[in-house]
């Protein structure tokens, strides 16, 4: 598969703290579900072991921004910070080359 | 955390195949060892649920470019290719921008 436009990755790298309760699961899953429906979203990945990852695709940088200031999302980060991450790191990135198998 | 120099990730993003054996584990494992030791790695992150996510971040891209074509790589990603993978996708991206919580 060769890249025919322009695509921009957010990866989003979490350790939790002990003890997170339900709600965290229900928090992230919503996130996922509201991401989809944002302009300019493309696809997201996520999987979660000692270190959870999130890769969300984007059609432009300035999805990206829209998405991070979305008020639902800006409590879940805000909850996230106070409550359920250990540690995060977020690296905004342009995807320069990419290939897969056939699917 | 401010980004100071370049950096570039792989993200890998793969299925495996239903049966998979424990050679499976041990090939993974020890490429992440060998990843380790090339010349321009930073780090590496890896989680696996339904879909398995490998980020790995590099000083620079001739680095990827080395380590994709090192030898004992080169015989790994042909055993994924023949035996392991159901799906997989490479995606080499510029990390154009980064932050994270305090460690």
């Amino acid at each position: 598969m060769q890249q025919e436009q322009e695509m921009y990755a957010v990866i989003f790298t979490s350790i939790l703290n002990e003890d997170i309760g339900n709600a965290y699961t229900i928090m992230a899953n919503r996130m996922v579900e509201l991401a989809k429906q944002q302009p300019g979203f493309i696809a997201v990945n996520s999987a979660r072991n000692n270190v959870g990852i999130t890769v969300s695709y984007w059609e432009i940088l300035a999805a990206i921004a829209n998405w991070k200031k979305q008020e639902e999302h800006l409590m879940a980060q805000h909850e996230g910070k106070e409550k359920w991450y250990n540690y995060y790191s977020v690296k905004i990135c342009k995807v320069v080359r990419m290939y897969a198998s056939k699917q």
